[in-house]
């Protein structure tokens, strides 16, 4: 008797499956148009900086960067992060209160690693960011899903949940620039959030990943600082160790996702319990990576980069814009993002994106079709488009293309 | 009210706590003398290769090093790792027979993620790698322990659990110079063990990160590669598919632990699945640290680095057990490994090796005491000796230190 592996599965391990966007990593070929996976432009990558700074990492710290780190993360980028980056948007951090990732997602397996019990629940919105939901799923969360609208999760909805349910562990939100949605939490629906989550003892994870990307409109402040202001927190010399909200940030879209550097903020001993978790999944984050990013913070090289990238990505999400005016029906409706990577088209009901993904693929366009991002099922007649990643032709084209295909869908769709 | 984190703990997350060696990192202070973690000297660490290859691989695939990877592992290095470090220990492997993992480590929270409902049970050697513990316990297994002895695992003793044991989901073992034991399982144990995998249809995760490190005696074949011969599996074109050992190596101890970087080999089906849960812990292990390994390996870096780093490490152990007959009581007893870093020494029952650390710390030597490494309990009277790590000068003036520790412990032990 051969071990038949898959008699031996987990429940948990039974859930996992592949993700929409990854599979469309393994289809895609040369010469193809992706407007699918979440990929920063390479042209923005900075290789000779990070080739230079890695040099003088390794000749004057090698011996630290190639070395067992301890799992908190690398504590000069952890100070960086929490004296810079997170007072920059109004927080009172400190080391303490910061774990540094492997990436950005990392959170979303660590957090329900220590919350989450087979059936205990977690409000996601829907649609959601896919790759949360694939970091989730293996602890078996019943999810209690709630819509978005052009303001955001509807809070409201939350509120009623909250107040119905038990065992709900945490809130999953991505109030920036919503992936795959576009929108943008706003300031009253913060405020009202991170009331709920204080009165309910329910806290909240807020994935920040574009938190640098904004293009148009005023900046909000993060959930994380207003649940700081509701509840009296100050500056101080010590970690913070009261609140509810951790919050989710990541370089992959202001570096390089290839890198695969992340962090979360929080309260000292949640973050200290996620650290312990941590140890068990990968020890640390590669050190190397860590003081090569730690290097540029310290050069002082980000925010003329981030002006550089967000220059980039509002000429792209703007051309995208007029270029879908141009070829897409009618019938399809879409918001124009504040920030972030994507653009999220919705379709008369009856149009099935996944079948359009099909001849998408013959005429050299991707997409991630819609049903992938929702938890509890939907979304077919949605799909997500990026805008970072290809160039003007590729998003001329591409969207000329799709168009095409749009057309012929929607046509065909059976009447809603 | 506001959040009670710990309140929100799953069992699974109360069950995770920080690992003896972790806090040693913690209380460590230059001058001490660390005989602790297991961390490689960092004289090996190749600093000025590494930071030339990284600027090689920058300048010449920078858009690939810096941007989102596929989950699998970059296709250069697991062709490598394939064909050419598991062929040259004899195993018929392709590609698809190899996942690239964040360290060696994330491999023991891969499997128990697929695999493991709570109460399911998992086969360990008692005493075994804490960290390895640390990942499988959030799972919340039932943990069946055999014992070791100098020919390592007691394989007779695993036959009896798995005729009486229902749900036993894997059978962890660490062949090679075990951590913390310092044993080798022999050729025919070996034997019996993957003849046993296959009668039970109970898989085996063969740990075996020192592979590299032998110092003496003739090397044995892996168990993955008992399991193809008893299997027939013969040279194929394509991955192979069945079998019942999954593989863990690393590149920690022979290029950095630090760059974290492993990759676990075995049947094509269960390899997919753990890279699908993969996808939702960290996505992908860092491309650059992938493309940086893989350029040494394709310069042929490795085969005269490694036998440096034997000669080295040789020459540690030997001098460790020679100061160790010169300082340490008649009472303690110890096996010289034949490879590996650690050297495992037993006390007189009785004798609380904590208790001895808290007096080793004041003297300025730090070891890893025994019970760490139970995953049911006991190990109180046994210590962890690291000899990868320490000069020569630490390595005398450690074990004279710890030897008039271990003096005065070893009189006072009450009576077994």
């Amino acid at each position: 008797m051969t071990t038949r592996w898959e008699a031996l599965f987990s429940e948990g391990g039974r859930s996992i499956r592949g993700s929409a966007v990854r599979e469309l990593f393994k289809v895609f070929r040369p010469g193809m148009i992706s407007l699918g996976g979440g990929m920063p432009a390479p042209e923005t990558f900075p290789c000779e900086d990070v080739a230079r700074v890695c040099q003088k990492v390794l000749q004057e710290h090698g011996a630290t960067a190639l070395q067992y780190g301890q799992t908190e993360g690398y504590n000069p980028l952890r100070d960086y992060i929490a004296e810079v980056f997170m007072a920059g948007m109004g927080l009172h951090a400190r080391r303490d209160n910061v774990l540094i990732t492997t990436g950005g997602l990392q959170v979303s397996d660590l957090l329900p690693k220590v919350l989450v019990d087979p059936g205990d629940a977690i409000v996601v919105e829907e649609p959601t960011f896919l790759g949360s939901l694939a970091s989730f799923s293996p602890y078996r969360p019943r999810y209690i899903t709630i819509p978005l609208d052009a303001q955001g999760m509807r809070v409201d909805l939350v509120e009623e949940a909250l107040s119905r349910e038990r065992k709900v562990k945490f809130i999953y939100t991505i109030p920036n620039f919503h992936n795959p949605a576009g929108c943008t939490l706003s300031l009253e629906r913060r405020r009202r959030l991170v009331a709920l989550a204080d009165r309910y003892g329910v806290p909240i994870l807020e994935d920040d990943p574009y938190a640098q990307l904004r293009y148009s409109g005023e900046p909000l402040p993060p959930l994380i600082v207003l649940d700081q202001q509701q509840l009296g927190v100050g500056p101080g010399d010590e970690a913070y160790q009261e609140g509810n909200v951790l919050y989710a940030g990541s370089f992959s879209k202001i570096l390089s996702p290839g890198m695969r550097l992340g962090w979360v903020v929080g309260p000292a001993p949640i973050i200290s319990q996620m650290a312990r978790a941590k140890q068990g999944t990968d020890l640390h984050t590669s050190l190397l990576v860590q003081m090569i990013a730690y290097e540029l913070c310290r050069e002082g090289f980000f925010p003329a980069h981030i002006e550089r990238i967000r220059a980039l990505y509002r000429h792209r999400r703007d051309l995208m814009v007029q270029k879908m005016r141009e070829h897409f029906p009618p019938e399809a409706s879409w918001n124009v993002p504040d920030g972030g990577l994507f653009l999220w088209v919705t379709l008369p009901e009856g149009c099935d994106t996944q079948k359009m993904l099909e001849e998408a693929l013959q005429v050299g366009v991707t997409f991630v079709p819609g049903p992938g991002f929702y938890a509890t099922g939907g979304g077919r007649n949605a799909l997500r488009l990026n805008f970072s990643n290809a160039s003007d032709e590729q998003i001329e084209e591409g969207i000329a293309r799709l168009g095409k295909v749009l057309q012929k869908f929607v046509q065909s769709c059976p009447p809603s």
